[in-house]
């Protein structure tokens, strides 16, 4: 028989065709006032762009992850995103569209998470971009400490960090820094950021219609990624006070972060999990820095980066200093991250 | 035999007994900033409460909708929420103790949801306070215009207009009101709005251990209650197009809503449901309320008022005028809603 219907398709859509053109058309609907959507080639630009002499940052991937990329549309964030079909890359030509409406003149910054189509698409952008006369860079964000090279990866995945860094890079271009101040803060911000997620359930995206993964009645997936890639160990369900440990400790120990340092800490929600169990999950997390010394001085708690219905949770902790906390607090007005506008 | 252990509890939790504890301590690692929470109590306080001259605004219910309510406790919103065990309601103590907390000698407003053991409880709680000398004006929210009397009702569930009903109170007696002042407000926030939602999925509670209700495969519920209570019908999933239909239509011909008003239009999730399907269920929204002549000026869309895990949504109307605009667009600061802050 196999999986039973509602596991396969149990969904507030239309048809599985139309899910992004329709999700990107209430976008539009709702966020008339912050973006120009271009629902057809998938392109979301922030509303006043582009912006004479600010660097234009952008960024994109596959649908299924929201609110990223495009709810961090806007203001002291993203000035455009281009979202592919689910779990699938966008093709340079929504890039290349991205880069030059938000290019004001000072160039344009790629934060590209490292999945292979996403990198060899988001090169492709670049030289054409470059082609055009925008100056490019690209930031490819590397900090999920679960596995070395993946389905569809080579090195480590992309994961939360992106979320920090698109917030971050997108203060600091905001502030009037320059292309290439804007492109080291984003590496900073990657070499200062481990990242590590697990599942309790798979995810079922609306073209295959069934799981994308099994997953047993009394298993867990630890290091698992955000397309339902296979993680470190497979594992029967455990207290949120051991999945925690599971997820923190690897997460420490690979940067390493130390007894002293300041942390952003960012607790998400994989799609399917309510807040409640996000907040016994930043409880534990919480005490387990406090036991290593760490302490947590920003944090960020809900979902933000997805994987459609998934049940889960990822940790990213970023290391902080003062540049990269001014840069978190800036004033960010954007449809998922709004705060001092 | 029954449900599989997967279906039974797959949660991110220590023990079902601690969930409330645990998720209640996570808030105050996290919003030390913001709040005040007496764990054991189970009372979440506004940090700066009480404040000299300002009315109080509380509320309280069972756990299991975050992050109503206490996500809405902070400057603009809820001076105080106490939350109960999961999908049950909060006892007189908590909500005499957060009267108590938040009274400024301006009084204090209790907004209850209407369900029986809240409006009992809140109902005690209120002459516990006045008993102290405390002004206290209660306000029963009943929006749902699903089903008239339900498990746990009499009369109309109150639903996605507590979390509006919040936010503009809250927005009110910040700006100084009175507490009829506020309590008046309230009551046309309530008379204004009007909601119905529908459930893909039910919900686990973690102390049941199993599904609250049934459903087939290719089921979904029209009317749920956020706690799983039944609604008008349980038919065979449809489109999105059709479920905004069937939740848009009763309650524009509820109120009734007419052509040419301006609404706030609230789309929310019940906590398993993805964001991606939410744009696409406003996308639906946003289309009948056009052809019924109906314009959104305000919107809201997320997870706010959830039944822990279940996948569905809920859609809320509210008609505005300039003053409830106003107090929409006045400055919040909680852990779920800020802006202009």
């Amino acid at each position: 028989m196999g999986a039973p219907t509602s596991i396969r398709m149990k969904k507030l859509i239309n048809r599985p065709e139309s899910v992004v053109h329709d999700a990107l058309s209430g976008m539009a609907e709702a966020h008339a006032d912050l973006l120009r959507i271009d629902v057809d080639l998938q392109v979301i630009v922030r509303k006043d762009a582009p912006i004479n002499g600010k660097v234009g940052v952008i960024s994109g991937g596959g649908s299924g992850h929201e609110p990223m990329h495009g709810g961090f549309v806007g203001r002291g964030m993203l000035d455009a995103a281009c979202p592919g079909a689910i779990f699938t890359s966008p093709v340079p030509d929504q890039m290349l569209a991205a880069t030059k409406a938000v290019n004001g003149g000072a160039g344009v910054l790629h934060i590209v998470k490292n999945y292979t189509g996403d990198v060899m698409n988001f090169e492709m952008a670049a030289e054409l971009g470059q082609a055009e006369n925008i100056q490019v860079e690209s930031v490819v964000i590397d900090d999920d400490v679960a596995v070395r090279d993946s389905l569809y990866t080579a090195g480590r995945r992309g994961v939360g960090a992106t979320v920090l860094a698109e917030k971050i890079c997108g203060g600091a271009a905001e502030s009037g820094a320059t292309l290439k101040q804007v492109a080291d803060i984003c590496r900073k911000v990657n070499a200062n950021a481990r990242s590590m997620g697990m599942a309790l359930t798979s995810c079922v995206t609306p073209a295959a219609g069934k799981p994308t993964f099994d997953l047993g009645a009394d298993e867990m997936e630890i290091g698992i990624g955000i397309h339902g890639e296979p993680g470190r160990t497979r594992m029967k369900l455990a207290p949120a006070s051991q999945i925690a440990e599971l997820l923190v400790n690897p997460i420490l120990d690979d940067l390493p972060f130390k007894s002293g340092d300041s942390v952003l800490a960012f607790v998400n929600g994989m799609g399917g999990t309510p807040l409640i169990e996000l907040y016994v999950m930043y409880n534990e997390v919480a005490r387990i820095l406090k036991g290593r010394g760490v302490t947590i001085t920003r944090h960020l708690i809900g979902n933000y980066i997805t994987s459609l219905e998934m049940a889960g949770s990822s940790v990213t902790l970023l290391r902080l200093d003062d540049e990269l906390t001014r840069l978190w607090d800036e004033p960010v007005l954007t449809p998922a991250l709004r705060w001092g506008v």
